[in-house]
């Protein structure tokens, strides 16, 4: 596919998945359970099972397009002397933390505790927690964390908090790493600038806690749309940010982590002197938020990354003419817009907004669908997507090899 | 409250709230976490936990208030000689459907067979599956548990459907029960008229099936605001699933059920003759969405049943002028609209757009709220948002009393 042509999104699906040579299957098709996966994988009997197989709705990950994303991240990284700090709220996957650790990330990130807890118990080391604890339970917890695991970073974006934290860290008896959470928006994080600095030197005084510098993290940039636009509005959101870092530097402070970007500003944050890595989640699996936000080489379609997760799903009814019903609905796919795409099918228009049901509208389709066969979806936004499954299945050329548990998932506290 | 007089819908959720006594409190609460909690129910620890206590986001169900709906069911029905058949699609929690037949239910419903496996698994007998099995595999299971189970139901609506279920029966040894699926709208269920008739009385004639009626649900008319127009609508739009009901009559074919209808439409489908049963599933909780359809008595707010489920979250940031954040986003509370209910803050606009945040904005607020502080809130749409989580905390007069698992979670196949 040449690159800088102007393809639509649509169109690009059609030919890029991997459903293209294998759309769909007769309602013939096997229909292995959770469970049954579950058993097969344990008794390492999984060959030959195919995708078309499994038991709807199934989340399932490209082995192959999860392996490319994770090099293709290293490679444009390499280049430009940033690290990856992969966010794990994404996948929430001990399996997957590892294989980006692998391939080159220098840590993890987490959203919330009790997911630090879920990849700290699987032997994961590095993780920096993104957001503050700030009620003394978690607190309590995340210096045993700390104790137990030298590497755990977490976030603080209060004065009061940082006393807290401290006071906690030497009840644990360690020295506690922390990072200050600057904030661009008003989402979280304590405002760039002087309140900022000042907590920062407030760290730098208090006897059992370790400044490793700051995070800052803009949530809103990562979905503009056409490249040029983001990297501009993105490097200007980010300029108090970086005033930050450089007066922390100037004041002699510990400044050797500057982390922040994602999917959408992975090789925007890059220009910024002192950044030194990037909290980038989505890359990994890709999304239809993410394709529409165009790409440096291409302003329609975001090609950097791979789409590598999808979600198969059975046709349920077909009485009605240009509409199909299926089995993923909200609980399978989530509300996020845009809406799924049905992979190999250009003029399907999926609305996940019942519970239970998936609706399609189409004028054309590439042939006729009866009830039994199945599609394969592309997730509307893969975070909540993924927080819907307790198990990913991981396929390579439409066969499934592993099944991944999703350990961290509902593990929204 | 006269229950005639035009309230608005926050007035009212100020005064009834259970958090309107108890709004908040400070950031040094306990925060006990999921497998605390769940520890000190197996040892039988729970007195005196108070809900504020809580890790938060936790999912809540106030016990009196979900006593109160189940009982104002039975009330209401009784007087109508209609019985309710609750979807447990909406809690997904065994204990659950056990209150809700020990206080005169018939059955439950089932959206999903590994669903109907859970409940059954947990000793629920009258199991009415109302989506169809279509693949081999859950046609089998679905027989499996016919087998062991003689009061689960399902539901068919294809001929070809009707044949592969009477073969599946015929090689599991058993008659299994079946109702035949009407639409109404576009999204499930064979057309009303001639088409639905003929099922049924396919289903007559293959001698491993025995028919026990028909179920027709319409989605679309649940939510219809003002009750004169959803009363008028929703009889309107079932007038094809009455006709194919007393046509199924005339041809001598057993109607034993007739069932549908749900929170929005329970006191209207009353009056359809030879209804009966509901298929009711969000009165057991309510949320945002069916409180503001209005009921018989009071247009603009629905009042029939009580808003017995809460999430509890924590406020993490407070520096920006009218606005909050909190620790409750997409993956706690789902992206349905209306957006969240703060209890005890008519002046609140709560969005759970961040997966991982809540941000609240305001004008006024009943007191300066500080980090750690702790608010309540009624979800946007039940169904979805508890199938976020593994547990709900079962309170009275803010006490845990009960933790309960969330053991259909998940489970969308």
């Amino acid at each position: 596919m040449a690159s800088r042509s102007r393809l639509s999104r649509r169109n690009f699906l059609v030919t890029s998945g991997a459903g293209a040579a294998a759309l769909c299957v007769s309602g013939n098709a096997g229909g292995y359970t959770s469970a049954e996966m579950r058993a097969r994988a344990a008794d390492d009997k999984l060959t030959g099972v195919s995708k078309w197989e499994l038991d709807t709705p199934a989340l399932c990950v490209d082995l192959d397009k999860l392996s490319q994303n994770i090099a293709t991240m290293r490679t444009r990284l390499g280049d430009m002397k940033v690290a990856s700090r992969p966010h794990a709220k994404t996948h929430k996957c001990p399996t997957i933390a590892k294989l980006q650790l692998a391939g080159g990330s220098i840590g993890i990130c987490t959203a919330k505790l009790s997911e630090a807890e879920v990849f700290a118990a699987n032997s994961i080391g590095p993780i920096l927690m993104t957001t503050s604890n700030v009620t003394p339970n978690k607190i309590r917890r995340a210096m045993a964390l700390r104790k137990s695991n030298p590497q755990f970073v977490q976030a603080v974006d209060y004065a009061q908090n940082a006393r807290d934290l401290n006071d906690a860290a030497k009840a644990a008896g360690i020295v506690a790493d922390v990072v200050v959470d600057v904030a661009i928006g008003t989402r979280s994080g304590v405002p760039a600038g002087d309140q900022a600095v000042a907590i920062a030197q407030l760290v730098d005084t208090l006897p059992n806690l370790k400044l490793r510098g700051i995070i800052s993290y803009d949530g809103g940039a990562q979905h503009i749309k056409g490249f040029r636009k983001r990297a501009e509005e993105s490097l200007k959101r980010y300029e108090p940010s970086l005033r930050t870092f450089e007066a922390m530097k100037r004041s002699g402070l510990n400044t050797e982590i500057f982390s922040g970007g994602g999917t959408g500003t992975y090789n925007i944050m890059t220009k910024i002197p002192g950044f030194t890595d990037l909290q980038v989640g989505s890359y990994i699996f890709m999304d239809c938020q993410y394709l529409e936000i165009g790409g440096e080489e291409n302003e329609d379609l975001y090609t950097d990354f791979a789409p590598s997760l999808t979600v198969m799903t059975t046709v349920l009814n077909n009485y009605f003419p240009n509409r199909l019903t299926t089995d993923a609905g909200q609980k399978a796919l989530t509300l996020n817009q845009p809406g799924p795409i049905v992979i190999g099918e250009k003029g399907f228009r999926y609305s996940a907004g019942s519970d239970e049901f998936g609706t399609i509208q189409y004028d054309t389709s590439s042939k006729a669908y009866t009830v039994g066969d199945k599609l394969e979806l592309i997730v509307p936004h893969c975070d909540p997507a993924v927080n819907e499954y307790d198990q990913i299945y991981g396929t390579r050329k439409d066969r499934v090899e592993v099944v991944w548990p999703v350990s961290a998932r509902g593990h929204s506290q």
